[in-house]
């Protein structure tokens, strides 16, 4: 049985169009191709394409796993796993919003969004696989030279190849500054690579034909740390600079990893054993060539999270409905039935609003998110590109580790509404719940996004990113003043923007004086800052659904879930205030011997 | 590799003897054999058995799982899982805490409560067989006529047999009112008993000759509903009532279920094709026979939680401290190695204090629940055994659900310290996360726990449970009205147990009006009354310390964790106040229909 999907096209419409302005914004920012009929293509053919072919793998994949072949080092994907890859490269979705030049299809980045949530939601382990490819396409576009953009961007646009990212080695994931890999230069311009990379997702594979590596390593004379440390393409096939793919390159899978969840996605250990590559960008600026992808790579983890709340919450409803269990507190709803479906129950209405909240609102959030990379890229105006790209560096870390830790939150809650069964294989409920948790790790986890948050974009920048936000804060704020129907949600909203600002204030100035401060506040203050933003972004969507052409239920809908955000979710912020306030003492008092043995 | 156990021992007798004065309550309930020595004695012994036989089969137990043999209905457990049960029952621990009369060692409930701890955090999978037991003897203790015990109940704490608890079907599981298994009254005074029971706990395995099923079923003439539920014993092996084992009777295992986690327990569907069985208590008065034993079985389940919590942390603690990784923002703590060991962020450490203030308090909440089954039972006084079972029936719901989700969470930080190699099965962390997921689903569901307490406790008992705790209080608070070192704790609570009375008083007067407020208050009442007995517990638990001949280090130790609670986990009660404040508004507001499609 498993798990259903279905693609939530009418609440993704919502969230583009009546919320986010998406027509008019692509309009402005020189898309002249995406037009509202397109971006609708694209959402029915993606609900398909996911729907039939994607979701029903999903429990394929968690049963069957990647196989590993010891002798041959190669990997082998779930049953029909390939397949759907061919189907994906057919309807040209690798290119969906690569520049045209390079065989893409020149389509924004929000655009991509819907498609992105589907995929998650419909077979997170597969779409692990076009992923990776989406970073590799960035580090190429953005860092490599012609012959290599031509050589190996073109290829992976096209989905010939697919890409991978090489960064974690054995005794170091967050802190690169250790690692350990050699690129020792050759006469002819290209590099030995040498070295042990773990935790490659896609590493290795039997979708295609060639593997692009982008492998961080240090040169002979690498400074120590962080700053020695640069960037290369090492590719599975040998390529020449004409683009030729020659013979098999020094390019090994060791292992696979054995894993709680994502079964059907490689997760591999790969050996670079004197493994030809070139380098990519400036020689020691390898992590600030990363940094260029960290901003798309981060919010598409956070559109995992998402994703995997849709689904779940999709499954606990229709469970919820039909479960039929007790009756209602204040006396039976359906007396012809031998019980009430659960759904009449409070405590299973509480579980399934705080998904639904989370989703939807979480959904605007990470596409607003999304948005600020087209406008950080393609805004005429110098001004606006610089104001979206601070935004969009403080938001991100915000998207990434709320939308993940919402995912973990609501794959629970889901399987919590099914009891006992949730906890069956059967269900494919604790499969969700198995693969969310993988979220809120890679890609830094929620405490590096935290620290991210508030040491780099707080206070080495000065908040400039809040500031803007701030401001969208009190437009909005200000716009609908005088509006009675929204004046539930903007009192409430108001109050807690000024908290964030003085939070902020009093978090910068403790930091002064001790520097485990900001280390002390970041978790608290993500938090805060992003159940703040929800509130934000559920007002609106109550003011964007009122003033839409939608149905008269679909505006009681999002009303009644904002009430429900504001009434249940929003008290968070009370905690994480305290928590804040309470500062690093609590933290930093015990030695490290006394923790336990 | 997997993860590591060692039995906190030092933690367990602080809990027992310093904070709850196990010795002298003992004494005081005439259990003359339970005295300090003895005690000890078992904790040592505990302590060796758990941490040498049972933890290491906890990962072969998660990698084989029991196997079904469909032709035989046969179940094999995992390799060492029956060994380790016939040692336990050499050592006599299958009686425990059973009557010397019907061949166990009589000690009290209280001091069987670590041993339970150190099985559930060694090997949570292999303890549910014996814990099955123990629901068994229970019932049979309670509701057996004399030849049941002596035919059913020595073997069962003679561990010769184990037991079972069959309540769910298919289509109910909370609702054990729509049951439908049927009980056909024989010539003999015995009955046959037809229907299937799914999720059947240790339904079927190869540690023993026999196994006793306890069932609810229908009689002939039941009235519909939960009143018309009787409770019957069915062995696997008819037994005469000369207690003479006999041939195999009509159950049989069905199948087995795939789940998330706890693969070594066996979770069985069982049939029961026209079985004997004999009626145990009162026709019609299953139920109730079954509610007796529930508040032993759900705090059962939650220290199943503080046992995963524990051995998590331990991992966790381990783990941050020889992992390098970053250097602490406040300047290198450790210049000589690469970098920081990670206890040094302060994020790690909110993580595992975290984990450490739920696990030693959540660990005084759990025995001191327990304590209360000894006091209700064998307190000379009828009024302190009256107080007993009022403050136990109201603490219960708060004990399983609080502990369960408290496993839950410090899994997740406990795995969440390990960064991406938690995800990976090598390290066991995941398996400790899969295992503790079903901790709050069985044996009544969070939501269920909290419905128990708002519903039952407050609501029909007038809180009179709650009265008996705040005087606990308040009393302690008073002894220490004037100790400045105790100030810093004494203030909040008092504060909290003031608020806790206004919002029961709050909830009570709204479900008058509306008994969905009942509902919509339940769970966030549970765990605001949760971390308030948690503050009780930590501000006892300093002041214990104080007053013990404990090491400085020790003392310390307690006051640090005490302090980090105050400042961080206390303010959970902050969302929860204004959550419960909301109303049921928020939560009934939408339609069914309107969740979703």
């Amino acid at each position: 049985m498993g798990s259903s999907y279905r693609a939530p096209l009418e609440d993704m419409r919502f969230a583009l169009y009546d919320v986010l302005g998406a027509e008019q914004l692509f309009a402005k920012l020189g898309f002249d191709d995406a037009s509202r009929d397109v971006l609708d293509a694209i959402l029915q053919e993606a609900a398909r394409f996911t729907e039939t072919v994607l979701a029903p793998l999903n429990e394929i994949g968690d049963r069957e796993g990647c196989t590993f072949d010891k002798a041959t080092g190669d990997v082998r994907t779930p049953r029909g796993f390939r397949e759907a890859y061919e189907k994906f490269v057919d309807v040209g979705w690798s290119g969906l919003v690569s520049p045209v030049e390079f065989g893409g299809q020149g389509m924004p980045h929000l655009a991509g969004l819907p498609l992105k949530e589907m995929i998650d939601a419909a077979n997170l382990a597969w779409g692990n696989f076009p992923l990776l490819s989406h970073g590799a396409t960035e580090a190429l576009l953005h860092h490599g030279e012609a012959w290599q953009q031509d050589a190996f961007l073109k290829p992976i646009v096209e989905g010939r190849w697919t890409g991978t990212m090489c960064l974690t080695e054995p005794h170091c994931g967050t802190d690169l500054g250790l690692l350990k890999t050699r690129a020792q230069p050759r006469e002819d311009g290209s590099f030995d690579i040498t070295g042990t990379k773990i935790f490659i997702t896609a590493g290795e594979h039997d979708f295609t034909e060639n593997i692009v590596h982008l492998v961080l390593a240090r040169l002979p004379d690498a400074p120590a740390g962080s700053k020695g440390i640069s960037l290369f393409i090492v590719p599975k096939m040998r390529v020449d600079r004409d683009g030729a793919m020659g013979e098999r390159n020094a390019v090994r899978c060791g292992a696979l990893e054995h894993k709680m969840g994502i079964h059907g996605s490689a997760t591999c250990v790969i050996n670079f054993d004197g493994a030809q590559g070139y380098l990519i960008g400036a020689p020691n600026k390898g992590l600030m060539a990363m940094f260029t992808m960290m901003n798309t790579a981060r919010l598409a983890v956070g559109l995992q999270g998402l994703g995997l709340s849709d689904r779940a919450l999709q499954n606990a409803v229709r469970y919820s409905r039909d479960r039929l269990q007790m009756r209602s507190l204040t006396g039976a709803k359906f007396p012809d039935k031998p019980a009430d479906p659960i759904i009449v129950h409070p405590d299973v209405r509480r579980m399934l609003l705080t998904c639904k909240a989370l989703v939807e609102g979480g959904r605007v959030l990470g596409y607003h998110g999304a948005s600020l990379v087209d406008v950080a890229h393609h805004a005429k105006d110098a001004g606006d590109r610089q104001q979206a790209e601070a935004l969009l560096g403080f938001l991100t870390p915000i998207v990434k580790a709320c939308l993940t830790e919402w995912g973990v939150e609501c794959t629970y809650h889901a399987l919590q509404c099914f009891g006992g069964h949730g906890y069956i294989a059967e269900h494919g409920m604790e499969q969700l719940a198995r693969d969310a948790r993988i979220t809120t790790l890679y890609e830094g986890t929620t405490g590096i996004q935290a620290l991210d948050l508030m040491g780099r974009k707080v206070m080495q920048q000065q908040a400039v990113g809040l500031q803007v936000f701030l401001g969208m804060i009190e437009e909005f704020c200000n716009a609908h003043a005088n509006d009675e129907s929204l004046a539930e949600f903007i009192a409430p909203l108001r109050a807690k923007a000024a908290e964030w600002q003085a939070l902020t204030m009093q978090v910068g100035q403790r930091a002064v004086a001790d520097a485990d401060e900001v280390g002390a506040a970041a978790y608290d203050y993500l938090f805060y800052s992003g159940y703040v933003a929800l509130a934000y972004w559920w007002a609106r969507s109550v003011a964007a659904a009122d003033a839409s052409s939608q149905s008269a239920a679909f505006k009681a809908g999002k009303r009644e879930t904002a009430r429900f955000y504001f009434a249940r979710l929003l008290p968070r912020t009370a905690m994480h205030a305290q928590a804040i306030a309470s500062g690093a003492g609590a933290l930093m008092a015990m030695p490290a011997e006394r923790f336990g043995d």
